[in-house]
C-alpha cells in the first residue's frame, strides 16, 4: 500500500520559495498567475495491506516526523 | 482555477532526501517501511476559467521552469 502525502505550509505562513517560483513565471512571460505555494511530496511504500492500520501509520508519522504541524498542514491519499 | 503539481525524481534516479526520510521512520520504530521517495509539491492559481488553456498554461509551466523533465516527472490536477 503506498501513501501519497502532501504537506503544505499553513495560509499566512510566508513562502518564499512560492513567491519565487511566481516571479520567476511572470519573468517567463506566464500572465494570470495570482498564487504560488511550495510544498513538499513524499511517497511513503508501506508493507501493510490493511487501509486502517495504514492509516494510522501514516497519520503518526506525519504528526512525529514529516509535517512542523506549528506552520504546515498535512494531507494524503491512500492507493493500493 | 488551481492547478495542483506534484514533481517526482524518476524511477533510477538516487533519493537521498527519500533514504533520510526511511532511516529516520525506521529509528521511531516505523516498521513495514518499504521506501520513501520525496518531491515537490506547488499549487497554482491560475486567473483563467477555461480548463483547456489553463492545462495548456500549467503544461508549459512545468517543462519550461517546475520540473527538470531530464530526472523528474510531473503530474498534476486541475480543480475550481
Amino acid at each position: 500500500m503506498k501513501a501519497r502525502i502532501r504537506i503544505t505550509l499553513k495560509n499566512g505562513v510566508l513562502d518564499p520559495q512560492g513567491k519565487a517560483i511566481q516571479h520567476a513565471l511572470g519573468g517567463l512571460g506566464f500572465a494570470g498567475v495570482e498564487d504560488v505555494r511550495q510544498g513538499k511530496y513524499i511517497e511513503v511504500k508501506l508493507n501493510e495491506t490493511d487501509e486502517a492500520k495504514a492509516k494510522d501509520a501514516i497519520e503518526k508519522m506525519c504528526k512525529d516526523l514529516l509535517a512542523n504541524t506549528v506552520i504546515e498542514n498535512y494531507s494524503y491519499e491512500l492507493v493500493a
